[in-house]
């Protein structure tokens, strides 16, 4: 399917950018991941609190949550700062939602202790698809800060079921392409995300049409282009935490 | 499929609850309409203000966006006023985005002049599916408030493309079901959002795994009851239309 | 005094819009009215929450307040939603204070066991007197609340001492008139709101003049028309507990 | 009626506390004003702005505003200042609106120009009727800031009708009392603010039970009260703005 | 060094305007001050509030903070009020933070006991030099709130170690002066607050450059002014405390 | 002086860390930088937008801003997400206006044209200095987007008077030490910032005394100490410069 796009990228239909994915970026958090795709570069921490917010207090369990943010200028103009505005827009609160419910399906969380792994994922640069690299580099990072935990003597044992990973894909010029990056993603019609499990399990999948709608013909295109996508992405996961 | 679920309802798997539309339901609005999908209850308001945003001045079109409320106690509990807690959540911004874009998607803003047409989806009692029913009434809130505009001469014809409806869809003890009700939403394992266009193009998929992953035949039956939904709920708003 | 007037609805100077009353209009809160007056329409709850404020806990005692909303759209151009616009008007909280104190003044909060009774007055549709109309349909959702905590044996005994209830009068055009509709609202000199109880208490009365200031005989006539016109609120209050 | 009250103060039924008047009491505002009514010190300022809010630009006139807020340790026990809180609280909202409204309705904004007066009545302390001694100072305030228009030849004429002044009556242990203290503030049940123009016109009533509801005879043995309070208040003003 | 510079107050370089300290200027507060430096009049209060913040809780100690605010027209232009704004500017913040660390620099917390000190120090006419009469005010109302501690029988003895006070200093016209009023702030290169005790200790030192960088001999010149400065204002604080 | 304290990361008490600064880090801002000293690391980029703010409108000149942020795990524990919070904390605040006044005080504004150079100092990791390191680096970013402004054409020739950079120094354990780290300054007396341009004049110092006062020969030893290390920032942003 992939041969007749001219990508601004000039890589085939169903090329993922290429992935660098750097453990303990930073010294302090239980899990520091620094992620690339292409020119996007994300930093993914996730952090060890010895509490929980009230709604999971005297369960047993524990909880994760995310926290997402841009730096103003990680764009090519200038974004508000969302600490100067005074509120996180709309697309922030969407996107950091997105990331907890992604990693919630993956942790089992009732495992976990009465704690929280508070995951944050700041994007430094973006070039697209900045949504899904926080939900692969921050796979990595809580895998770190669970190891932690073992290491610790915290947890018994790992309290991972099995890795996640994202991807966007979209109908560019007509054709279903892998992984967007900011020049072809402003310009296609359809735009879809897609969160998976290692095991191929589907755990979101985000399909909006920016301009005219789509078919289920180019839906089934689009999630099998995902679906080979996000299995070399947990393979590159997987190295990066054999490293 | 569906014979063998026993839904809290007594629903077969894929029916709808009963809808109910009521035109000029207030009477300030250019469009005003009560939709009912079973006990969830929305009032949804097309306003025209004749004015646009920033980012549309000068480029000769309009705008359509959308807010989303729900009344404190709406539901179950009294949920906190977003009004007194002085923001809304980030639920209330994902719905409101959702809805905005759904209609924008068959509104031709080129031909709208410049002008906003602004919709309000408030929720009066929520019994689950109030981001679904709250697009399938503002489409007809929208037709109305058109109408209106085409009506005082200042639109010299409708600038509507086509209907869109929306439904939910989830696996409800391990069967794919059409339209959740809040008994079925609050134990299903996967939900899914669908906003279709009358001509049957996708405009938005939403799924969520709420507990574990889906697979890619499980998500093939959400759909196909999704769509057959919605080719109901676009018939049901042509004969609210003809009234 | 009434006769020649020539009020913009053809009442009668002394004679209130068409009041009706609806109990249990939405399915989930202890007390659930709809109120309509005129074309005034107001859903008014009353929710039982098992806990009290602050300045109430440990005092044996319980609380009674209220919150006050306007549907975007209620109006005849679209108003700011609150919820968006981050912070409630100063509008708002005066009508929201005025409602809590009225309800207050003939609930013995004393007997009410530690919990408050949290009202929501949310205007669906407005044509003037959307706080009286507030504080009369409130009584009613109050009533509905308090025999739900008797019949549930939550309460011995209703906790209500009187009935309460509210209308506006006003001088439109140099004459003295009794419930006031936007028409007559916003052209008339003097605005009062009066609160009395169904024994002919008062609670509250807050009169202003909009435009010249108003005479010690005109606030006594205004006086005479609001408790007659009280009078008939508090019956058709009483008829509707009845059914 | 008058005689038989023990008040704390050791007032009469009828009588005033002590009034202070200061004009120039600070150097830069146009008007700026010391009230003194017993403990209760205000101080009031009037400031002249060379532009008006939206709603009036291009209409000819001219607006008048005011804002009021406490010292946080005006009070007896220290209240939370509003500017860290972030928001003003709904009672400064009603009191600053009232203000607004009983200056307004002194001033000829038709004849004011293109500019606002923007009053600031600031607590720095507290003993009861903070209110009413605003906008008695107030007037004083604008008085001179429409004197110094004047002078400065920006107004041909002051556009001042008549004075404006207020006081609060009160039902302490049974017996209409005239301009309530702290001490009998927080004990009484009935607590009425008037605000009257110097020819006797009223302004604003605002009568509300604290506890039991009262009579429309307590309600004119109040008024009296008040109509005579604001008479000698209107004479210190007066008195005030001759020397 | 002083002789040639023509300051617009006719004062030598090294003059302290008239300083002025009334204590037990309103009633409620533990310690009460009104501080005049020339035209710059700032109300200092100390209340003691039996309570801690939460990082003090446990310790044994005891804390003291501060909050600073400006009356909208102590200045030549009024300024936005910061409570109707919804929040306080960084300069506000910036001034209540330094006054807070000078007081605590010369209160010994642990002995204070489980409460703390709440400086408010409200501006009420500005003429330069606001932040430095506000830490020598409050100086004087911490001292007579601790004094209050003493006699009521809750400290066994004063916990303040020594006096401290703070005056500003700047070049103007190329010589370093002392004690800014707003004419010559405005208009001056370099401006520098100094905050010292009685033995004189330095306790903070805050220099910018608005204009030219200023030299190592221009800062000794500036700290030497203030010193003297400081000794001065000292003794008018003990002179006050003794009366 | 230095030779007898033992710091904790062995350096002499004249020692700077390590410095390193990285040019063009980010892509799309004009100039974005990495600084690191030692373990501190902060992206500053220095956008240049095509608008300046009201108080510069029509003057003719240029503004040049700065903002602050760390990220949330940028420290041992994690710290609130200030975009979540809502607002800025007071030491955000003094230190994003305390690099703006450090950067305006070396840029020629009224030769920069009716556009604004926007400063973001994003800290991603943080061990002492972070406010420093900011200016430090901000410098070399700002000088990027000037040298921007020439090879585009949009100014005639660089508007930068001189370089200027920052460090902290502090008397830990008795002795004045050099550029501190976190363990350093969470444990040291005083602790002061200072910023001087390439030619060693004086642009702000900011002393503080966190326990006991200092005496005027401390302030000396610590104003020579930041004289030489800010000697060699300077020599270091111009090796970077010059790459």
């Amino acid at each position: 399917m992939s041969s007749s796009v001219s990508r601004p990228s000039g890589r085939a239909a169903d090329a993922l950018r290429t992935i660098r994915i750097t453990r303990r970026y930073t010294k302090h958090a239980e899990g520091s991941v620094l992620i690339e795709c292409g020119d996007t570069k994300v930093i993914c921490t996730a952090s060890v609190l010895e509490k929980v917010p009230g709604h999971v207090k005297g369960t047993g369990g524990g909880w994760l949550t995310a926290e997402y943010g841009m730096l103003p200028r990680a764009t090519h103009t200038r974004g508000e700062r969302e600490a100067a505005r005074g509120k996180q827009s709309g697309r922030t609160q969407e996107i950091q939602r997105l990331i907890g419910r992604s990693l919630r399906a993956v942790v089992d969380l009732s495992k976990l202790g009465e704690r929280t792994i508070h995951i944050d994922c700041d994007v430094i640069q973006a070039d697209g698809g900045t949504r899904t690299a926080s939900i692969t580099g921050a796979y990595v990072a809580v895998h770190d800060a669970v190891e932690w935990l073992v290491k610790e003597g915290k947890l018994p044992a790992s309290v991972i079921r099995e890795p996640v990973a994202a991807v966007s894909v979209g109908i560019y010029q007509g054709v279903p392409v892998l992984d967007l990056d900011y020049a072809e993603d402003s310009a296609c019609d359809t735009d879809m995300n897609v969160v998976m499990t290692g095991s191929g399990g589907i755990i979101e999948v985000q399909g909006t049409a920016e301009g005219a709608p789509f078919s289920r013909a180019e839906l089934e295109a689009l999630l099998n282009l995902a679906q080979a996508g996000i299995a070399q992405l947990v393979a590159k996961q997987q190295a990066a935490i054999k490293e």
